[in-house]
């Protein structure tokens, strides 16, 4: 299947304005002002977030310098102001609807996930190529026949796709979701997919994360086993 | 809560044999080498690897010379060789048990979640602070009360902890489970816990990069509202 170029104007990857190490961290960021805030805290410093997460506070200062927020010298940033500023920041606070492709036992997984509505994600819809599970619902979203897809995405002008096929269906998936008219695909898989440059790929491999623990304990216990040098 | 100092020896980080980036991309072509396997290949090289999956030849090459295989000069690796390679490699086809910590919305869709099984990792046992949850089970996985953690560690030596909790309970957890014999932790939370220098943590903030997506997203769709340049 080839994927029709887009003709529109596409910002190259490295047009960006955010770094994504930047965009990874500020998250960290917001998790710790939040518990300062819960904890009865009024004022934060980037010194005290950099001290709390183990990040040099120069580039906690940096990152934070994306944001419209300005905090007061030897008093920090107002965490109420640095909450609020953050979550819309980083597009927690407005909702996002997506579609995801791919209902089996991930894809199953996150329907069950409120945490993602929280983080300004919903999932209003899943498709597969199951039959059997057409018309079903999981945890209140419906779930349709993939065939459905190209006509429910002209209603709605989805355009985030969350990817949880199996690995084998993950290249034609993704080129069937591009010509369906979805812009950014959240990838589950372990699979590479190669996209137009204009769509937005996010993958999250959790699986790979697996192997990098396996491996740490391995070698932390082989040491424990042999003698020290 | 003071974690107790590990006397036996450790593995500093900059010690570990093979680097967390190879570890993140053996997977991938893992993926690929599987799928290229299904589709009737009998060799491939790193070369195909790296067109189809868009990482350079040499750093495909340089990450398998990690791994105890050698590819045939103009022919590649044997296939069936490197995925059951690949698949050991990355503990993959070991059972690695693991305890959850906090049956909430994330950790009981985790627990949903049979993926998990096929790349090495068998939940056993979630625990959880809620004594409604006690006795219960989500996906044939039992859930106790957390007091009962410490003794069923001791019974199982389990050194697997996925944590799964309130980002406000995330420190306080993990030092919990690292007192209780944990001696890996998968943290789904985005609060960047502390730990011991010998206790291996896996940060897996799958809503860091929701934000990556949505700001990606954003830019994209003011390019094409503001006139080309």
């Amino acid at each position: 299947m080839q994927v029709k170029k887009d003709k529109s104007r596409i910002v190259k990857k490295n047009e960006y304005k955010i770094p994504e190490p930047t965009l990874r961290r500020l998250p960290w960021y917001l998790a710790y002002a939040q518990l300062a805030k819960r904890n009865g805290e009024i004022y934060l410093s980037s010194t005290q977030i950099a001290n709390n997460i183990a990040v040099d506070a120069s580039k906690v200062a940096k990152d934070l310098s994306y944001v419209q927020i300005s905090g007061r010298t030897r008093v920090g940033y107002d965490l109420n102001e640095l909450v609020e500023v953050l979550q819309a920041f980083l597009g927690f606070t407005n909702s996002h609807k997506a579609f995801l492709f791919g209902v089996g036992s991930l894809g199953g997984a996150l329907l069950h996930d409120d945490g993602l509505n929280q983080f300004g994600l919903e999932i209003v819809a899943g498709f597969d190529v199951k039959y059997e599970l057409a018309g079903t619902s999981i945890h209140r979203v419906p779930i349709h026949h993939i065939s459905h897809f190209k006509e429910l995405q002209k209603k709605t002008n989805i355009q985030i796709g969350v990817l949880t096929v199996p690995v084998d269906k993950a290249q034609e998936a993704a080129e069937m979701m591009i010509e369906g008219g979805i812009k950014a695909i959240w990838n589950f898989t372990p699979y590479r997919i190669r996209v137009p440059e204009n769509i937005i790929v996010q993958n999250t491999s959790i699986y790979a994360h697996l192997a990098v623990m396996f491996n740490r304990l391995n070698e932390e216990n082989q040491a424990k086993l042999s003698p020290n040098p």
